[in-house]
């Protein structure tokens, strides 16, 4: 394995004569596969190694990670050729990541690194405050996660540093799930204070990495619609929504959610907030909790549905869309004359199209009619790449019901 | 012509045997000519009249509002085969347009009848305060003006109402154009209060209805990214985003437009917000202008570029996008280090996935590379119906640009 600290092995690779430069002049972060000439030496090399990438024409185009396993054989690290994926490196990578989110928030709590997007393929950093959560999904940045590590501490100055290995991009990698604290101690669920609410993100157990930062501004959008109202958040995770509304001044929020862990996070959140006596959970699934909500005869001012990826691939897509047709077609009926709902989905391969025509023959097999109001993304701490920005996986749609 | 107010002369139109009935039951609002039987007493309805929609088995589906002459002949009304096209009936949609704004918004600034979406198609009314303007786009909607704005003096309390008959769609509809003042006085241009700004509104003077609502929540997220900022607003109309920018502590702004009286109104609201001192505008043609900036090295921290609709239809969609991709190149090198660019489009025929490759591949051959970290679209006081939300003309890109 090439040593990652010694700078004068690092090897060189070069585009085939008909792959297109110009995309990766122009932006472009990933070489595939069959653009590169893959020799002996080139396939010999270890995921991870750092190499210089030249076009047919020997015209150096760069730095990138390399891992001949992958569709995806190379990440670009840099434009510069010369560039020294060193201490230096990640400090500059990481102090630009965190001059964005300095502008954008208040306090420390977001998603400090968003991988191709903010310079650090396959990376992904959450900031709570003190603490940060590092996911290395690609093996160029778990065979450099000390430096990087190190550069995090220096940069933000936190003082516990979790590695979550849980990232499904990892197995790809070669790289084994683990999870670990790097640095510093953690007693118990962080606090997190985010659009007024606060939320208790569990950093070594929790999924992901502990809280999706992601929803924060279509939390926001729904709190506006919250006041007075009766909250129902299905798929609610640690209480992403309800919490937001209880905040926005909301009458009453219940939760729903398959995970009790989950659920009791969400509500010592609401405790935290001293509303706990306006919160409660219920748990089971999702689609059968809507079911029994309906048989009871409840309605909501507010409903919100963020499942999980019911569409994680395009082999998977026309039953993700399906599932979410039902989503919408279980929540409508919940929702009370003139209420809103609040349909999301964190699935690449249902595009916004798909998922807002999916959502509308939802409800209107749930009897009802329906205004779009607002169609939010992704916060603007997970920012893209305008060249992979067709691939922008979250989408909420809130729509007004009728009367 | 049909006596509106003469319900006993309501006449039935009927859905030819082939035309699809079911888009109409689940919400679809228009009826295509090629879809109606047009015998030769539908023929000789006058635009505006107002009829009874049956199927091919004579089933009812609605009421409609037809235009024998134009391609989408009818628009849907009421789903109730029996509503009476009235004052009552009026009121009615007026209130429930109003319930969802009064939860929206503080202060009655918006936007509060946008057509189809809020069951008056065609018809567009602002609210500016005690003051309204109406925008009867459809012929049935002129013909029962009186009746419209009686309700909304009832509804909204409004002691001002302006007719604003500028809309493309009403030469289509055999329409004039025509703005005058329904009711009340106007004493000079209508300060309104917006992300902390104030904007200077000419009611009867102005583009459109005096000031564009829609950027709303587009001004709000360009000011997150302003304090301590010198921003360039070009194509500023009345200042949309260099005021609000100002109002979150931008330190200066340059407003660029074609127009002398909307640069103005632009300067009046910046000293209205005490601001006169930090504010500074430029008369000319927008490209012109950016090339002389360019030629000047003036470099800002925020540069929006809000032109008018490039590609108002899908004749001119590919010189639309040249004209956007020629803003992007222009605007990209007044941009700072690591400053922002903002980059909107008013086109419905230039959809979100053309116009941010038209926008990325513009700040490319500007010299320069981006993050994309937020898309926005027009405010909530905007809604769409989920079957015509492909036609969401308004998008907002906010880049972040290489340092």
């Amino acid at each position: 394995m090439t040593d990652p600290a010694d700078f004068s092995t690092t090897p060189t690779v070069r585009l085939r004569p008909k792959a297109e430069a110009r995309a990766l002049r122009h932006g472009f972060p990933w070489v595939y596969a069959d653009e590169l000439v893959t020799d002996r030496r080139t396939r010999a090399l270890a995921a991870g190694t750092v190499a210089r990438l030249e076009d047919a024409e020997r015209r150096p185009l760069g730095i990138v990670a390399l891992n001949p396993a992958s569709k995806i054989i190379g990440r670009v690290l840099d434009r510069d050729p010369e560039a020294e994926i060193g201490p230096a490196w990640f400090e500059e990578r990481l102090a630009r990541a965190l001059s964005l989110r300095e502008r954008l928030f208040d306090a420390p709590f977001y998603r400090l690194v968003h991988a191709e997007a903010d310079g650090l393929p396959g990376v992904v950093i959450d900031r709570f405050g003190d603490a940060a959560v590092i996911q290395p999904n690609a093996a160029w940045a778990e065979q450099r996660l000390d430096q990087l590590a190190a550069a995090l501490e220096r940069v933000t100055g936190v003082t516990v540093i979790v590695k979550n290995g849980t990232g499904r991009a990892r197995g790809p990698e070669g790289l084994p799930e683990e999870t670990l604290l790097l640095k510093g101690a953690l007693d118990g669920p962080v606090p997190v204070p985010m659009n007024g609410a606060i939320y208790m993100a569990d950093l070594l157990g929790g999924q992901k990495t502990g809280l999706f930062f992601d929803q924060r501004p279509n939390h926001a959008f729904a709190a506006r619609l919250a006041r007075g109202a009766r909250v129902l958040d299905v798929f609610s995770h640690v209480g992403g929504f309800g919490l937001a509304a209880l905040a926005a001044g909301a009458d009453q929020a219940l939760c729903v959610d398959g995970s009790e862990p989950a659920l009791d996070l969400a509500a010592r959140g609401a405790e935290a907030m001293g509303q706990a006596a306006q919160f409660t959970t219920r748990k089971g699934d999702a689609f059968a909790v809507m079911e029994a909500l309906a048989t009871e005869g409840a309605t909501y001012d507010l409903v919100v549905c963020d499942p999980p990826a019911f569409a994680p691939s395009k082999q998977a897509l026309d039953a993700g869309l399906r599932a979410y047709e039902r989503v919408a077609r279980l929540a409508a009926p919940l929702v009370a004359p003139g209420g809103f709902l609040v349909l999301c989905s964190c699935s690449h391969a249902a595009d916004l199209t798909r998922f807002r025509n999916a959502s509308a023959r939802g409800i209107g097999r749930g009897g009802r009619r329906a205004q779009l109001l607002h169609t939010g993304f992704a916060g603007p701490d997970h920012p893209m790449l305008p060249q992979l920005a067709e691939s922008g996986y979250l989408k909420a749609l809130f729509f007004r019901l009728s009367p």
